[in-house]
């Protein structure tokens, strides 16, 4: 049986232009011989499509994109995600073949924790259904199916699926492609059949979907896998009869089989014949290798900005250039991502820029071939005051100051997005959006946050990381090397006001991301003085990073549809 | 008997001071001889908690904090809304006498639509308990409970309860009081049974609780109401006992007892006799009224501003006084809330600026008797105008020139709030925010934005509706009748932009509320030119409130959590 797993990226909301990618990528594996070929979890809508599937209009219009993808299965047949209404809405697999819609398999397991809503959406399926092609009996299955140890995999199983086929839309984090990895693994063993697993890849603003899409066997062994972060179409032959092998000599599973009892017979779908192939080897691409974390970041960072621009309409963007590393690694990725030329600095220097940092700024402009304009703000600044003197008599020069001189930025950018339609990137990390360590509307400001997922621990690992890439100083080793100032006042240091940054996002990684308490933290060895410090920060916080803009989610847990705080909270533990 | 229902307003993450209030209502109710009192759903935590749910410190905190008000629980029976882990989480009502947790019973039903989350959160329960207190058999239910039409009222009551006691944190919507009502008055008549409904009260972020606690008897007859949007301890003396006797004349609902069969025992935990009372009349308060939209509209403004600057530990707020309506009713209104001393406005008036309203800006601080502060823009917007030249050469001005005004207005009024610690109010309303006419961190800057969801033609009903309630012209006659317009550039008027406001305003409604899709709208009778442009605005709009502050939700669906929309959206329907 010849396999294709259509790794494609569909734009949330887009019908037409998702069912033209889905007709040409059918069209692509049924040249290549493919009897099978699977497309990603709401393929037809794009992920997650959110309140969208609260109208009725865009679900009728889901559903007649998906006659047109069924009239195009013919000699191949077709498995697409889609929002499927029949008494409720479910979010479905729809099985195409014979240019009709043969089956639909609804999602029995909806995730509704992390980023997921699922069950504000969708009702359960119960119903799991087998097709038979040829002489393999497929079990159809949607993402969070296949993460559940029990049913529905192993009541396919069991009822004599030998390959489980899981259609996908999971979100990436650093890691999960090795994670979901070893799960199918897990999952190809304990059930003794063979996994496809067709995934999407892409950016839908906040989230990454990384590809990665897999076959493998009885024994969990890899076959085949897709790129990471790239469309593919992965044509692959595969003997899932082979499981019936494995079958005769496992033992452990008959125990659940005898569990299991008189449980309902599963309908079984004819959906056709295998083709019989004229001659020539099998199909059996060679494995796209796994990325290191760094490489995975970089391409999850390129691909989340260079989605977010496109999909919305934007062409170049614009973006501060302090001459500090964050916005150095900003300006390095979105000129990877989009290319110089769409890639437009500004270098707003006022009498507290150093030297250093003024001549880094211009110097990124050199090394990444971007145009870089410089507009001093100083007279600016003292306007504001001057206008502000009466207002502020009396009062020593503060937080006020600062803050302004990051909000005149910010409306210098803001202004240049307006006149010339650029998308104002902002270049904050995440270290500084934890402790509100950023001015609102100042270096906040913008339509798209790229580091809001990088620490700044990380900021310096990618830097390098790029450097080394590209065999130069794509960003200044200075830039790198220099204290981390926001220089908005004299001889000014992140580290007055802030713990030291690796320290500081050790701190975040438990309290953020893994919810340690307090207490906790402290008997993890933290310095209490320290915890204290940062998760009062952190805290505080909370109103900035709901006006933030969104930025691609790179850890298990990110700020923004992730982490659903309260702002007004006075629980401090 | 003698009820008390304790409609409180708790503060999220605040254990110790809602423990507190619980504590100081539960000895009020016992001076009052009451032998059993309601506390709303989550009142140990607050309502709603979100993410601080998915830390065990907390949950292990308010299990703490449910002991020791089990404690307090002695001559009288607490019911009080609590998480609570055994084995999984629950959105529980602990049953607390005798000075310890008698029962705990575990809400079944978990809203996850609108602004719920609380599959996110919370496994479902599926034990009913009913409590014995004296003669009479009563079953706790938590909010959801009750708004389905079968169980576990259905099974409560066939299983003998006369009083359904329901504890709930319902968030509010214009209107919302008399649907909850209704609801309350049709399971009272279909169950036979007497309902306590204890409502939380206050606001939390962008929610509304407004109180309106009932007691209704088996007929369906409202017997106490609380008063809305404010906290009360309504006291009442019932006999259950007599929804007996409307049992033996109900016919109807021993079909469902037959239908039923063989139902699981429901366990029934004994908490006390009810108190014998020395004579003296019967407690009736009498019933708080019902109150008009507009009353509904002000009181929930009111309360969301005065909450959330209180429970944040703010004192003082400013905001921008332009001369127009938006910012004059927000002004009045924070005025009523926090009292004149506390509000702070500024005018900040440009060469596009009429003598109107001008005057009326300034005229505003003697109406209210707030400080207004007059800081004109226009040399800010030729300094910017001047550094950008270079820039902008060859672009006439447009957009970019005017939300460059917007933005010096939010930057001198961030300025203010960094130097003072005011927290700015924005002025914007639903309407302009749903088609983006609004300029991100300038008028929409602010921590806080009142009018968010007030259409434009209730921003006016409103004014009037204040100035009627003064008996005076608290907002000036002349900025209620003065064409809306922007001011940002020469002749401006909004209807330049905008479709006429009550037009625009149904569309909203149709659209946003209602989900109503481009076909539906013109089938509907509006005019299809005036949805193509609303819509396309509507949607485009979307990445501008991602990033608004948080603002009273008043309608039944609200920005925010309310609403998820993706920003990448090319869905035109």
């Amino acid at each position: 049986m010849r396999l294709a797993l259509a790794q494609i990226n569909p734009i949330v909301g887009d019908l037409a232009g998702n069912r033209d990618r889905i007709l040409a990528r059918i069209e692509e594996a049924r040249a290549s011989e493919a009897d099978l070929v699977l497309f990603p979890e709401l393929a037809t809508t794009g992920y997650p499509p959110e309140d969208l599937l609260l109208r009725p209009g865009f679900v009728r219009a889901a559903e007649r994109s998906l006659e047109e993808i069924a009239r195009a299965a013919r000699q191949i047949v077709v498995l697409v995600g889609t929002p499927h209404y029949d008494r409720d809405l479910y979010n479905a697999c729809a099985v195409c073949a014979h240019g009709e819609v043969r089956a639909i398999y609804r999602k029995r397991f909806l995730p509704n924790y992390g980023v997921f809503d699922e069950d504000r959406y969708f009702a359960s399926g119960h119903e799991p259904i087998l097709l038979r092609l040829g002489d393999c009996l497929i079990g159809p299955t949607v993402c969070e199916d296949i993460w559940q140890p029990g049913p529905p995999a192993t009541d396919l199983t069991l009822a004599g699926a030998q390959l489980v086929a899981n259609i996908s839309a999971s979100p990436f984090h650093v890691g999960k492609d090795r994670e979901r990895e070893q799960m199918l693994a897990t999952r190809a063993r304990d059930n003794a059949c063979f996994i496809a697993f067709c995934n999407a890849v892409g950016a839908q603003d906040e989230l990454i979907f990384d590809g990665h899409s897999l076959l493998l066997d009885d024994e969990g062994t890899v076959l085949a896998r897709a790129p990471g972060f790239e469309e593919a179409l992965l044509v692959v032959d595969v003997d899932p009869a082979i499981a019936v092998g494995s079958r005769l000599r496992d033992v452990r599973r008959r125990a659940l089989a005898r569990d299991r009892g008189e449980a309902e017979e599963i309908p079984v779908v004819e959906v056709g014949a295998a083709r019989a192939r004229p001659g020539g080897g099998p199909s059996r691409p060679p494995l796209a290798p796994l990325l290191d974390d760094l490489e995975q970041m970089r391409l999850a960072l390129e691909l989340g900005l260079r989605d977010y621009v496109d999909k919305n309409g934007f062409h170049d963007v614009v973006l501060g250039i302090s001459g500090g590393i964050d916005s150095a690694l900003t300006a390095a990725l979105a000129a990877e991502a989009l290319g110089a030329d769409r890639v437009h600095g500004v270098t707003m220097p006022s009498r507290y820029s150093s030297q250093g940092t003024r001549a880094d700024a211009l110097a990124l402009g050199g090394t990444l071939g971007i145009d870089v304009r410089e507009l001093p703000i100083d007279a600016l600044a003292g306007a504001f005051e001057s206008l502000l003197a009466p207002s502020f008599a009396g009062h020593e020069p503060d937080l006020a100051e600062e803050n302004l001189q990051a909000r005149i930025r910010g409306t210098l950018l803001m202004a240049l997005s307006n006149k010339f339609g650029w998308l104002v990137v902002a270049t904050g990390n995440k270290s500084e959006l934890s402790v509100g360590y950023a001015t609102l509307y100042g270096d906040m400001a913008g339509g798209f946050a790229l580091l809001k997922d990088v620490y700044k621990t990380d900021v310096f690992r990618l830097a390098r990381h790029l450097n080394e890439r590209a065999g130069r100083e794509l960003i200044p080793q200075t830039t790198i090397e220099r204290a981390p100032s926001a220089e908005l006042r004299a001889d000014q240091l992140d580290e007055d006001s802030l713990p030291p940054y690796p320290e500081l996002d050790r701190v975040l990684r438990a309290y953020v991301e893994l919810d340690r308490s307090r207490e906790e933290l402290s008997s993890d060895g933290f310095d209490p003085a320290l915890v204290e410090r940062a998760l009062a920060l952190i805290d505080r916080a909370e109103y900035k990073r709901r006006q933030a803009p969104p930025g691609v989610k790179l850890r298990p847990k990110a700020f923004g549809r992730d982490r659903r705080m309260p702002i007004t909270n006075r629980w401090r533990g």
